[in-house]
């Protein structure tokens, strides 16, 4: 049942409108309705059976977890896995961080106030202070990750039915957030020919209903970096059209340039009450178990908001906080010395990209992630080869498929995402895969397209049980 | 602006029809067609400016924190102040916790899996099992404690605009995720003469766009425990009217009779694929800090919705899962302490109340709450009386009003919770104060009734900000 779900919801996210046109209809339309054969059939037989909602059966998988089980399978086939899929820092924990989670060893593990530990949220204050962005008391809530931040900035600002524009290709968990409120998602397409910046007509893309502006910056997948112009153009579009802009800079100090960190959406001073800002603790400081992070606005109402929803759920994590109130005790040469070793990983994966013949891959300006186009006409059929199909010396790599980036239908075909979160040494190592696998890959398909295709879809299972990450 | 959101948002809940009225009009109908004059004006006055969703103006404030700020302002007027208000457990977390939350000490805190960490899965499903309850690899997905199995469990089995049934007086922070997720909530009114259990016709508050019935057992506020023939008459609704049964038992061994603990959901082998558990760590291992919980269901589209909902978050805090993970070492004498512990509470909480003259007090089965009707007109004035006006030998008590516990406009005004999450000495001590002060309320509103009646008001401040728990 579930694997059938999973196919259907691919099938209405994929190739159909949109994610939730769906849920346009009136909620007294029941599924036995629809027309989808097995579904409707297995409802009819069983009338009083209550049906999952439609924003349940609409929920996209993780792209980024969704091809887990073959990573799995490939280990229990004796192989080594490079992960090159996942956005999983392998830098250690701040030594500072587990010293202060040391410092716990008994009492009452309370809850702790639902806007965030004051010890916590003192230290969130001063590294904004140290970045020269003042953040009032009032203006910051403390979140269960970027995740929860995400949701709360989506909820305080869209309706259900009403659109956020992002965009693309863009960070896949939005839509899974989106579904879950049941917003729209309307994609702004971005060319791998630009390096993935925007294009030069925005107000095209706001329809009446739409209502933010939403991005990521350090971008992810992509790893672009929007100066200032660029922000200002979001700025004005959503001063003529009345947006929110929503900004996740849970990358911000991983810029390679000379800017050394991207510029805040709090920054922009002529954005004011609109800007949104969603961050999180866990990319800068390899901390992302520990499920940290925080929403900030200089929008009272926005941020009223955010802390009732932060009521109902009482407390984020106290054991993560503990830990990352001791960001505090690191200085700025700590971020030079992560900035350092991810840019010259940076530089490393581009030469080896762009050293496969026909692949096309910009230079990223930030985060840990290179965004690629490949000589491949399906570049999922690729990442799945390399798992099944391919090994050199008992090792393979996982890469994420580009259409798990898309929200428009076919979107991201032949491209993949690298997240660059491995030492140097394996890292060659996992990209001298990818190249020599991809020649592999294309001899196979162009000997014996049948034999290949037939394998294939035996081979994909459903993605959800047992991921690992 | 965040207070008069506040008072806007208490206008809608409380005397209003329903929660989330207003959702059902058309999302096109912009706030400035409205008829709150200040809002209104405001925002005429700044055309451009975003608008927060309708969900956010009326995602309510939790009554258990929303007077904070006045037990706060007690401190500082160097007042202790005893909290029966909110249910977090003085009990030491247990040693065994601690101790595997010691063993971590350095290398990358990473992301676990999102369904759970395999040893915090197998610490669960020993769990159940012990308690006779057989839990499938496949039914289980471990959550941002019991707050976030809340919302998935809601958002699995409900759309925007459809209804829940929930017994009242309920567990406030159900009417926050049914905001933020745009669903209607129904309450079935239950009578403190009847020991908050279940009214005669159940049937009659199902309506066509009911989907699903959402209880805790043993029960917040009221400790009411449902025995299996008022289970087996809520699985009978769902059976006739095709309903998902929501159970939150998240103090399922917290109960004072022969039972021990509360039949689970998932015991009730009628129910089958209708039943979704909500479950936490919070309450029983005094973990509240941890945010670890769980949603269990056999229902494979639930539990394939679920999933993809946890995919979207990527992971539960790592730490929260490894301390929880050490459940699997305490023995079943674990749950006998804390058992007789709490029942000997409960039996001076409700000799207390019972002598308080006019008072209804309920011995309730479970939990560690009690739901008292005082002799009061308005018990949110009592309340803030003890904060504000009140205290013997420089301490007093804080309850939670039970107003906060109802939806239905007018309820609960002369109830109010009692957690007795105090030892006994102090617990004593808590409620003589209530006694006393009681007496000190009733004297001071018959003699100077305009007095008192304005110096309320003043005090009364927004209390969203800085609330301690």
């Amino acid at each position: 049942m579930s694997s059938e779900l999973e196919l259907l919801s691919r099938r209405f996210l994929r190739p159909g409108d949109s994610t939730l046109g769906r849920l346009d209809r009136p909620s007294s339309v029941p599924y036995d309705e629809d027309e989808e054969e097995g579904l409707t059939a297995r409802r009819k037989g069983a009338p009083s059976l209550p049906q999952i909602s439609r924003r349940a059966a609409l929920a996209p998988p993780s792209p980024i977890r969704r091809l887990m089980p073959l990573a799995e399978a490939a280990r229990q086939r004796g192989l080594h896995v490079h992960h090159l899929n996942i956005g999983q820092p392998d830098l250690p924990t701040p030594a500072p961080m587990w010293a202060a989670l040391a410092r716990h060893r008994d009492g009452v593990l309370a809850y702790g106030p639902s806007d965030g530990l004051p010890v916590c949220r003192a230290a969130l204050r001063r590294y904004y202070a140290a970045l020269g962005i003042a953040v009032d008391d009032s203006e910051l809530v403390v979140t269960t990750a970027g995740s929860e931040a995400l949701l709360f900035a989506l909820a305080a600002s869209l309706n259900p039915g009403e659109t956020v524009l992002i965009p693309e290709p863009l960070y896949a968990n939005y839509l899974g957030f989106a579904t879950l409120l049941g917003v729209e998602v309307r994609p702004i397409p971005c060319r791998v020919e630009d390096g993935y910046h925007l294009p030069e007509d925005l107000d095209r893309y706001v329809e009446p209903g739409t209502r933010a502006f939403l991005f990521a910056n350090p971008g992810n997948p992509t790893g672009t970096v929007y100066g200032t112009e660029e922000l200002g153009r979001i700025a004005e579009l959503a001063r003529r059209h009345g947006l929110f802009v929503i900004a996740d800079e849970v990358y911000r100090e991983l810029v390679y340039d000379d800017r050394q960190r991207a510029t805040s959406v709090l920054e922009l001073s002529d954005l004011g009450d609109r800007a949104i800002l969603v961050d999180s603790l866990s990319k800068r400081y390899s901390l992302c178990g520990a499920r940290v992070g925080a929403l900030i606005s200089r929008n009272a109402e926005v941020m009223g908001a955010v802390r009732r929803f932060a009521m109902a759920r009482l407390s984020p994590p106290v054991l993560g906080q503990l830990v990352a109130a001791a960001a505090a005790e690191l200085g700025p040469e700590y971020f030079d010395q992560i900035r350092t070793t991810y840019r010259s990983r940076r530089d490393l994966t581009v030469r080896a990209l762009r050293a496969i013949p026909g692949a096309t891959c910009p230079e990223p300006e930030g985060a840990f992630y290179v965004m690629a186009r490949l000589p491949v006409a399906d570049a999922e059929a690729f990442v799945r080869f390399l798992l099944e199909s391919f090994a050199i010396a008992g090792e393979t790599t996982m890469l994420a498929p580009g259409n798990g980036f898309y929200h428009t239908p076919g979107g991201g075909k032949d491209e993949v995402r690298v997240a660059y979160v491995l030492e140097e040494e394996k890292l060659e190592r996992a990209l001298d895969i990818v190249t020599q696998g991809l020649a592999a890959f294309k001899a196979e398909a162009e000997s014996a397209p049948a034999e290949s295709a037939a394998r294939r879809p035996a081979a994909a299972r459903p993605a959800s049980r047992g991921a690992l990450t």
